[in-house]
């Protein structure tokens, strides 16, 4: 039987290089000869993408309820550890996913005001205390994040989901969620200042994938 | 401010009758000169009855997890309460739904093999001690449900969804789980043969609202 593989997620707001920095840690951990499977939330597998879909649609003439809301995430959350991520992790292949449980800790709790207990009730309902090996937080203000965002929404003329319709309040108390989160679980989180120049944040990217992997070892 | 309506509940297994029999449900009410929201779980709302898409959904390429099913179910019964449910009990009218939470302890705890304690967890998650008031179990046999759905299924030319393509195993499994949850609350209960004439349900029907009616009063 091969060793079980590790489980990194990367997190953050909209706007913090979360696509184009997900691409630089699979081609890093690549290079280490590792079997990387990516993903990413709400998502992942056809029916969580489904799911998905429902989540961001902004077109519904009908507000969503933060706890269907919530319970949707949690949803395509079951469909995507038991159809994808625990199968690759038990044969050995690394999982790299684009959010994951602290999303909805800062989302749905932080954003939308859900206490942290009701979370962590439904987290501990459909993961059975599986959690991330490591989580690497992109973090910057959601003042720059939303520039950088609104160029990138202008570039490619697409329609804004329903989370990036929210406004600023909404971003700034996502951000501090996620960090109050980081503050709880040092040992599994690593900040990465996403406000530096790109290459800069790949360097903190690459030290702290080193420094963990040489740990593991 | 008005009176907080009641709210009643329709169940049982496929084909026994249960479209046929809300229509009469809902018309002997408004009889009554009642207030009467008829609507159905999973779904009763836009974004519920998406939800209620993916779930009856036979075409996609991936199973559904029995616990993203739950959570899923749970979603549109969480969106259905907040946007239609009890709005609707709250200005006084009287909502009559086919379907509700005992479908989830028949179907995903007695049919898929979910325990009744998970089921019953996200059940306070959600409704948060709201419960049906009256619960009409149209009660039949498998085997008979069976020849009646499938005459239906052949006069519509319709596909079976997800539900309709179990196996009669499945069905005695949910429909002893109906039977289970009766037992443990007789007084919200009525088990109804749904075996006999539909005259004649129809009859144990009226009787039944007759005496609940008037006990309200």
């Amino acid at each position: 039987m091969s060793k079980r593989g590790r489980f990194i997620t990367l997190e953050g707001g909209e706007g913090v290089g979360k696509s184009t920095n997900m691409a630089f840690v699979e081609a890093w951990l690549k290079e280490q000869g590792l079997d990387v499977v990516r993903t990413r939330e709400p998502g992942g597998t056809p029916r969580a993408e489904a799911i998905r879909g429902l989540l961001l649609d902004p077109s519904f003439d009908e507000p969503l309820h933060s706890d269907a809301e919530l319970l949707l995430m949690f949803a395509a959350r079951a469909q995507h550890l038991a159809q994808k991520i625990v199968p690759a992790l038990e044969r050995g292949a690394w999982v790299i996913c684009d959010r994951f449980t602290d999303a909805t800790f800062a989302y749905q709790g932080g954003g939308r005001g859900i206490e942290s207990d009701r979370i962590a009730q439904l987290e501990q309902f459909v993961q059975k205390g599986l959690s991330p090996d490591l989580t690497l937080l992109l973090d910057m203000s959601p003042d720059a994040a939303k520039e950088r965002l609104e160029g990138r929404l202008l570039d490619q003329q697409t329609q804004r989901d329903r989370f990036e319709q929210e406004q600023i309040t909404f971003f700034e108390a996502v951000r501090r969620a996620y960090l109050a989160r980081a503050a709880a679980a040092p040992q599994r989180f690593a900040i990465i200042d996403a406000g530096q120049p790109l290459a800069r944040v790949q360097e903190a990217l690459a030290q702290t994938l080193a420094e963990r992997v040489t740990a593991w070892q």
